[in-house]
């Protein structure tokens, strides 16, 4: 049988997606990140389209490597301005009933007593629908509003990190037990406070002595979800994550990225199903494959290559303002730092063919990195199909290239052919998102560490 | 012509308001805090009825006072669990056009750069609707389970608040000029970069370099709250509040306190009419007077004065448990700290009678410090009249004593009466909830500090 292939919908609360240029087309589309009703229509579209989940991005500083500066960034919208995307969840949930709704958090720049307090009041409020995809930001800018003369350092952002998770699990799985909650009229209790505990965390960058304000909610812990691809970050979702995200656009790197998160799994004694892989796709679709390429032709004229090297350079670190190929090349070769996936692939791009910028700035400019794949429903869904069983992935993040017409062809041309083939599901299973995705309890699985504190 | 009262709805995202025991009545809605039909039922009624906000509380740690420990306002419900009351926001306004929609952020365990952010992004989402209630928590729970050994010292604690105040309008106010974004798709140009500026904030608390994460929403600043008693308290206010909730409940005290505020306003350049003024009232309606009085005996069944004791014990920064009434009064004689207010109301009170600890208990039982009124409707319409006239305040904050019911007797029962007197508006005026409230236009006045940084 044919394993169900699991589908979120990728957004971001600000004017594009990781498309530069695509903001003028269509051109009322935009500036809707900030109105409810969009998000709620979308919200709805989904649903009726049996997505699991919608997934929302964020950042939290500005995109300024380029030419030494943000303005490039903010001429063309590039996650600026960037709005707050958890906000957009109870208006999503209010019109749903099924739909998954996971949110980016930066634990770099929050306390865990109030992020823990956040996630167990959404969860609540979309009655356990609730995931966070975990992040430790990599923006100076960031770092610097914050506070910080620049960010902190990579490595012990991770192992800030960790005991950031450590005491969210404690609040989240420890300090109200089941059933402490009564709500016993006769006998006048609203909680027994022998069944609410005190978590007593003494850390290196932690003190929380006292309970969760929040009661328990139906999943306890959000649906934890983790996109880091750098060494240690891969580390960190081996023992965290239970939805881990790739920007892998190839079958060898996706297979290769998945097998070393799961064997790094084992080691925290987590089992091969407890981790699900999305690597994100980005399907341009026609009724035919001729009018699907009609559709992307259209597309790359709105295409600004000014902010792609914009983009490219706050993701590889390097200003690539009036660099040739070659010494973009050179650099590359010669640092080790930066994101490693993204200089990686460059790297290897360059040893294949010699790029020119400009294509160079096209191969990354649908997408942000994603699969971007053209065609009919029924090739999408081949490829869809395909790379599944090639990689061992679960299923996808789809990313769009226009706000609204992208996602409304998909759910319209290619799901059908989907669902015809079994390949997505027709209906929701009950429960909360983590039961609908692992068709286990609405908690965490016992073999996670989230379950262990 | 009579002034028009405006009327704030008061709620927190927890079992009960203030009404120790009271969760027991009407059984089956203290829980609804967590279901997001409730808030979405309760912001349709509101608006129906032309109330100018709801307006949601905090806490953010637990009454631990009393009796040395928190198991009382665990077991009693009092503001334990309490859930993040931010996220409430966007599924009311997705329900509602006009109601304003202001809420309680402690500027003591937040970072400005996150907290601007928060507010831009809400009033983006509900279109010019929100406030923001200033408080600076005044919890020793919550100060230990952000890291602080004790919480930060009263007075420096608004020294912070002024400098976290001056980073926000800075974001809010200078960092976007209006006409930066203009999405001007011929020339390419979603923001103009040239419109967009770093606030270059160096301070004693905060250092903010850069520019606001969102682009100017429809108020800019959102209309800000404020409810400090204490003397360092107003005189904040008095710099900052457009909207001041007091908690005075007799007439010559609510006098008192808006001259007090005013007069130091006015250091601040402010004007008489820049800030309204609100005493919380608790109205208990029935259609006769006898019938409200019948009611209010049958909610005292359901008071518990353990409760109200352990919520006084956490006000006062005393623990009553086994005091006398006379203990009571010499340890307030002789104690200079605690909350100013309320240590001052109970030594009057002592000085009058001669309390009983149940008394007293029951004296702060309902309301929690709110003015508790109980009649007909043309009872109460008379006293809110009366009042209004005596004091010179604007409207009122409505607390409540059973979720729900309260409300929708005072909807359905005083409302009518208000509006046929002329008392309360009978239709929204168009815009923000600053112009709703103030008549000028949407953004600060040029007269408050906000709009000088």
């Amino acid at each position: 049988m044919t394993k169900r292939i699991k589908l979120n919908f990728v957004e971001k609360n600000c004017p594009i997606l990781d498309n530069p240029g695509l903001w003028t087309y269509p051109e009322s589309e935009a500036h809707r990140h900030g109105d409810l009703s969009y998000w709620m229509e979308l919200a709805v579209l989904l649903e009726q389209a049996k997505f699991d989940g919608i997934f929302l991005g964020d950042a939290l500083g500005t995109f300024d490597t380029y030419k030494g500066g943000r303005d490039t960034a903010i001429l063309e919208g590039i996650s600026m301005p960037i709005h707050d995307p958890t906000y957009l969840i109870p208006a999503m949930a209010s019109v749903t009933r099924h739909l998954g709704l996971a949110v980016t958090c930066s634990l770099t720049y929050d306390h865990p007593y109030a992020l823990a307090r956040k996630m167990s009041t959404l969860d609540h409020l979309t009655k356990g629908r609730i995931g966070w995809n975990i992040v430790t930001s990599n923006l100076d800018s960031a770092a610097r509003n914050f506070g910080y003369d620049q960010q902190i350092e990579h490595d012990s952002r991770y192992d800030r990190g960790d005991e950031f998770l450590e005491v969210c699990y404690k609040l989240w799985e420890k300090s109200w037990e089941d059933g402490a909650v009564v709500r016993d009229i006769p006998n006048r209790m609203y909680t027994n406070p022998a069944k609410v505990h005190d978590i007593a965390h003494k850390g290196t960058y932690f003190q929380v002595p006292g309970i969760h304000l929040c009661e328990p909610s139906p999943q306890r812990t959000p649906v934890l979800f983790q996109a880091g691809s750098s060494h240690r970050g891969r580390e960190f979702a081996a023992k965290h994550a239970e939805c881990n995200f790739l920007n892998a656009v190839t079958v060898e790197e996706t297979r290769y990225l998945i097998r070393d998160v799961r064997a790094k799994a084992e080691k925290y004694g987590r089992e091969a199903g407890d981790i699900l892989f999305f690597p994100r796709i980005v399907p341009v679709v026609g009724a035919t494959d001729e009018e699907a390429q009609q559709k992307i032709d259209r597309y790359l004229q709105h295409l600004s290559t000014e902010g792609t090297l914009a983009l490219l350079s706050s993701w590889t670190g390097i200003d690539l303002y009036g660099y040739t190929p070659e010494r973009l090349y050179e650099l590359i070769a010669g640092k080790s730092g930066g994101n490693g996936y993204i200089t990686d692939y460059l790297r290897r791009a360059q040893q294949d063919k010699q790029w020119t910028m400009e294509e160079l700035a096209r191969l990354y400019a649908f997408g942000g990195l994603g699969n971007v794949i053209v065609g009919s429903p029924g090739r999408i869904a081949d490829h869809m199909e395909s790379f599944i069983q090639q990689t061992g992935a679960d299923g996808f993040n789809l990313g769009y290239i226009t706000r609204s017409e992208s996602v409304t062809d998909f759910v319209h041309q290619v799901i059908p052919v989907l669902q015809r083939r079994g390949l997505v599901q027709s209906e929701y299973r009950e429960g909360t998102y983590r039961e609908k995705l692992f068709a286990h309890q609405a908690g965490l699985p016992r073999s996670h560490p989230g379950a262990q504190v």
